[in-house]
């Protein structure tokens, strides 16, 4: 992982923080789809669920791959999403700016729940 | 699946024991995936892993979807690599005209080996 850390509005310790609640966040999104998928294979018993799991894990591919690093222009959303689905929790955001977290949590608050319906891995 | 049966050098019985045997290797196919797949989410525990099991899983749905209907030209080949994969065994060709049968396990002594190394799924 990369970050740029002479961002404007960024200082130089807020945008190491940020790279280690990122990490943080990413280890907890890869240990809960692999306990998704270990659950989705005990039932799977036929081709067709093969493929459905198949597309489940290219979905989650390009999701996964596509946020691979963190990038200082978007963090905020990131770390909204991660709130959302609750890979991070508000409280730990406390090395960022009190704005900059008032900020997540105002986006967390318009986010579509992932969790309504099922877990989405 | 569908197939034709009309295909010079194939009587209408013999066209429906191909078709009969080909989806008996399909089954065992998928069900033999199945396993593989059961098989290696067991020794999944971080994001890399799936995304091997991901790659396995693209090559093995191209293989299988570009062999989901029997096509009586190409038919010999496909049952030889049946054959070849352990999916079929040569005795239970025996549908099948004698001619069509030498040719095939003459094809099969020629095709490489995919257990060598290890199971191909």
């Amino acid at each position: 992982m990369s970050i740029e850390h002479s961002k404007p509005g960024w200082s130089q310790e807020e945008a190491e923080f940020a790279a280690s609640i990122f990490l943080l966040a990413q280890q907890r999104e890869s240990q809960r789809l692999v306990g998704v998928v270990k659950e989705r294979v005990v039932h799977v018993n036929e081709l067709e669920h093969l493929w459905q799991l198949h597309d489940f894990l290219s979905a989650r591919r390009y999701d996964i791959e596509g946020k691979s690093e963190l990038d200082l222009e978007t963090a905020l959303f990131v770390f909204a999403d991660f709130v959302k689905s609750r890979l991070l929790g508000l409280d730990e955001l406390n090395g960022l700016a009190p704005e900059k977290i008032s900020k997540i949590a105002a986006m967390v608050s318009y986010l579509p729940d992932p969790f309504h319906g099922e877990l989405c891995g």
